[in-house]
């Protein structure tokens, strides 16, 4: 690719905020902005010609690691809204890549921001692979270091004896995703479901954070504790078991914080 | 409006089979085809002034009462396909609208159809509502009783005493929607996770329906009973009850019918 053909190192993409996509505020779901900052990052690494369809030809994926939003507010049922996304910086073994979530129709009516961590694996082995290897490093050409996101660095969550266990859940056929484990999406949704609606209905999230730490598949149970760290920060711990053994492994670790 | 402005009686619009919101087969979950077929309908009926955005204000809404599709394939994930919607036939307490399902690029290729059937109630009451009543039957101008829609009807259920419980679900905040009470959509999910993965994998779905018989609360707890009418079929009946009360009220009747 020559320097004259090649794309803009930020993508934008427009989303609608689908009526049926929003939770009772008529609001949209934190599940499904993430699922809308997925896809983002999907179309502008494949219209750069570094994302799966490229990757999956040499038995390689993308794994996303950690995500992040930060919401000044959500976008209402309905509203048009942009995603920014681009490639803050790659290294050996993961790449942060930024989010900038605004009106469609006024940029500078800013919803928030997000930032994400990814790692590339080797589809057979699910090893990690030397992002920088893949094309001779080309995805370094698409790092954009000055653009701004001012949001916090995603935390380092630990957590105490006051964790505590608030439900189980067996993962069913809707979990599961095209590459058959449990979709990243779904465990946003598990872990926003341990906070009471009612709690909500005062606190609209502000900022939610995730870890994926390993991977769940068909029929295995999530167990998710939470901590409530301080009156509207809660952070939450998600393992999984298989069938017919107790013992759990830990699979995802989030944070959720309220707004006051 | 006049004659000569009016937008044409089928409406057509188009969506993307979104990675993630595709099955372990890489085909669209039919939650999410669902979900696009009642876009659809919002938007066919707003652009044509007789949707939500005019019926909310004079507090009226319409409900969907019941719900089939009938599918030679699923589109696949990346796929843009095309849903064109008509009301078939209207009357005083409920409307007919189909669906047809194509491939964007190609009209021919024709994935499935769509049956469904809504009635208009009052926010307040939450009452039938005379739809002819609305703007003097100004729905009528819009049916197209000619277009065809080559499915069965809704099927009437009937359920025997080979009925057995598979599961129980806790609603939870993901379940909740613009309306506040359990999305349409949500009970297609937890309807189609009482058949085991293994089963999709050898007999992907070919017709699911479903009828909305009440409507079920945050907290409620649903209760999945299914009955194997033949190999390849299924009935649904879910009930729901009430935190600290045992009994149960039905709430949905589902139909799954898997390919051979």
């Amino acid at each position: 690719m020559t320097e004259s053909t090649a794309l803009p190192k930020v993508g934008r993409y427009e989303f609608l905020a689908e009526p049926f996509h929003c939770d009772f505020s008529k609001h949209l779901f934190v599940g499904h902005l993430g699922n809308h900052l997925l896809n983002a990052a999907d179309f502008h690494s494949n219209d750069r010609d570094f994302g799966m369809n490229y990757l999956n030809t040499v038995n390689k994926t993308w794994v996303l690691s950690r995500l992040a939003v930060d919401m000044e507010e959500m976008p209402a049922a309905y509203e048009r809204f942009s995603v920014e996304t681009w490639v803050e910086s790659a290294f050996r073994y993961f790449t942060n890549r930024n989010f900038r979530i605004a009106s469609a129709s006024d940029d500078s009516k800013v919803y928030g921001y997000g930032r994400s961590i990814w790692a590339l694996i080797d589809t057979q082995t699910r090893q990690p692979n030397d992002i920088l290897a893949v094309k001779d490093g080309e995805i370094m050409q698409y790092v954009e270091s000055e653009k701004i996101c001012p949001i916090d660095q995603l935390s380092r969550l630990r957590f105490t004896e006051k964790l505590q266990k608030v439900t189980d859940v067996k993962t069913t056929y809707n979990d599961i995703d095209v590459n058959c484990h449990v979709n990243s999406v779904k465990y946003i949704e598990h872990v926003l479901a341990t906070i009471p609606l009612d709690v909500y209905k005062e606190h609209p999230i502000k900022r939610f954070e995730v870890s994926y730490v390993a991977e769940t598949y068909y029929g295995d149970t999530l167990h998710l504790y939470s901590e409530n760290v301080s009156p509207l920060e809660y952070i939450v711990k998600v393992t999984k078991s298989v069938e017919g053994d107790d013992a759990e492994t830990e699979v995802v670790r989030a944070r959720i914080v309220l707004k006051d």
